[in-house]
């Protein structure tokens, strides 16, 4: 199969990137980033999270955030609503998207959830169908889909199986996340076949974490299967449970960065990207972890 | 084409991770992570470089080295020799392999060692006939095959020629590689298709740099097309031209973690590496550059 001759970037920094950071960062800086990134060409840019300001508060803002966008013709600005509650918040606020979140890991649903993955889907089907009535996008999230922190290795069914019912439900679009970040490329092969006959491919995102350095690869072995869509974080930003700049998600840059040096299509300005990640890591006090934007701005 | 049952890695940490290092090593330091290397299952690790002090002031201890390794059965330990001054030197200190190092850009080849491509060639000549009298194997080095930083783009067909060449007079194996990290997965492809119809795919390895991020992937993508022999370095050592720890050579845990999960054999044991790097790297005052290694540190 030959690659894709475009990807769509979707581009999570604010909601995924930010989330876990532990200082409070201004409403104005998230949408500063926001802006800049739909500026550099991103056409998704997630938003906020429409969470527990007790579980996340570095998504308490999400009504400022959500509101307060300029927003650009063309552009998704999604939001995560996990329930009802902020699926009326997300929409009051003016959500043209919402994103739900489950996961393939039973152990990991009860711990980080509360719930098992039946009853998560069971909270999810309100919030789509509400989604449903008022026009709004829904988009699908599945976690450790190459991985659990208390399973170790998941079987790509189980995958597919959660990914299916999210589809069935209505949800538009399966984002697959490698949420520890342990995935190889064959595995990664095998876990977007079983999903593939279950979801129609065109349906599927890799959200690939880079805990190991695996990222970019896993996402080239998932193109090369006909994934056309990818979740990605300017300069790396999210998670750090390890080291700094270590283990958040893939850096769009070093993403975007490949998918140029193929003549892969995503609209995106390599360099104005870059400056964006170099801004908001300079507004965070750290070094980019895309070694694209460390190797741009060494050549000045 | 199914990728390799087994690739061969080789240790290039010692010589190609070291040589910039800004800071005089104590020889007792290098012999120690040559012989830790061998220990966690490396059966070529490239000890150091038989080229003058006044270029590489790192390397002038290149003859203790070579003599202080206590040689394990089955593990190789190449030396550079740039020249006959050089591998004199190194076969009287007990040399088995040696490497000689071209480069595809014409410009790099006469920044880099003061002399065009061809008469570079004529230089290694009489190395490469001297090793054969002596029973010494000899590596060849084409750098700059994914771009120069003079040039830009190389000609896929240039590294071929060169590539041929070093094979044709005798040396065993041919290390391609992209110094500058620009390369990408495709590119890499179209390169090592073009040098494997020159020389046999089985006598290429992939040198890849990760200046860009795009070692991991550009490896991936040449094992794809039937490369069965990569040069890392542990801990990522190497280069830094540009920010800390973000520009060397691919590092070994990264690629061995990445084998392991697709079941390629390497022989390496991926944990005792991982310590070797942490070694290593608070030796020099710094963080391993691989990110498997500080994963696996954070989990304890």
């Amino acid at each position: 199969m030959p690659l894709p001759d475009h990807v769509r970037i979707v581009e999570v920094g604010p909601r995924d990137g930010l989330q876990n950071e532990a200082g409070t960062i201004p409403t104005a800086t998230k949408l500063d980033l926001i802006h800049r990134l739909a500026d550099a060409g991103l056409t998704t840019v997630e938003a906020t999270a429409f969470v527990s300001p007790k579980w996340v508060p570095q998504m308490a803002d999400h009504k400022e955030v959500l509101r307060g966008i300029q927003r650009r013709s063309g552009v998704n600005y999604p939001v995560l609503t996990p329930n009802m509650k902020g699926f009326e918040a997300a929409a009051e606020a003016g959500a043209e998207e919402v994103a739900v979140f489950g996961a393939a890991s039973e152990t990991f649903s009860r711990k980080n959830i509360n719930c098992s993955i039946d009853e998560s889907l069971e909270r999810f089907r309100p919030v789509v169908d509400a989604a449903a009535t008022r026009g709004i996008r829904v988009r699908g999230y599945v976690s450790c889909v190459l991985g659990c922190p208390y399973e170790g290795a998941i079987d790509p069914q189980a995958v597919g199986r959660v990914a299916e019912a999210l589809h069935t439900m209505g949800c538009y679009e399966i984002s697959l996340g490698d949420t520890i970040g342990t995935g190889t490329p064959l595995a990664a092969q095998r876990m977007i076949d079983a999903v593939a006959e279950r979801v129609p491919m065109e349906r599927l995102a890799a959200h690939f974490h880079d805990t190991y350095g695996q990222a970019l690869v896993n996402l080239y072995a998932v193109l090369e299967r006909g994934v056309a869509t990818v979740d990605t974080a300017v300069a790396g930003l999210g998670g750090c449970p390890y080291a700094r700049g270590a283990s958040g998600n893939v850096a769009t840059e070093d993403v975007v960065y490949m998918l140029d040096g193929m003549a892969i299509h995503t609209g995106v300005d390599l360099h104005a990207l870059a400056a964006v990640g170099r801004w908001i890591s300079g507004e965070l006090g750290r070094e980019p972890a895309s070694r694209v934007a460390r190797a741009l701005a060494a050549k000045g």
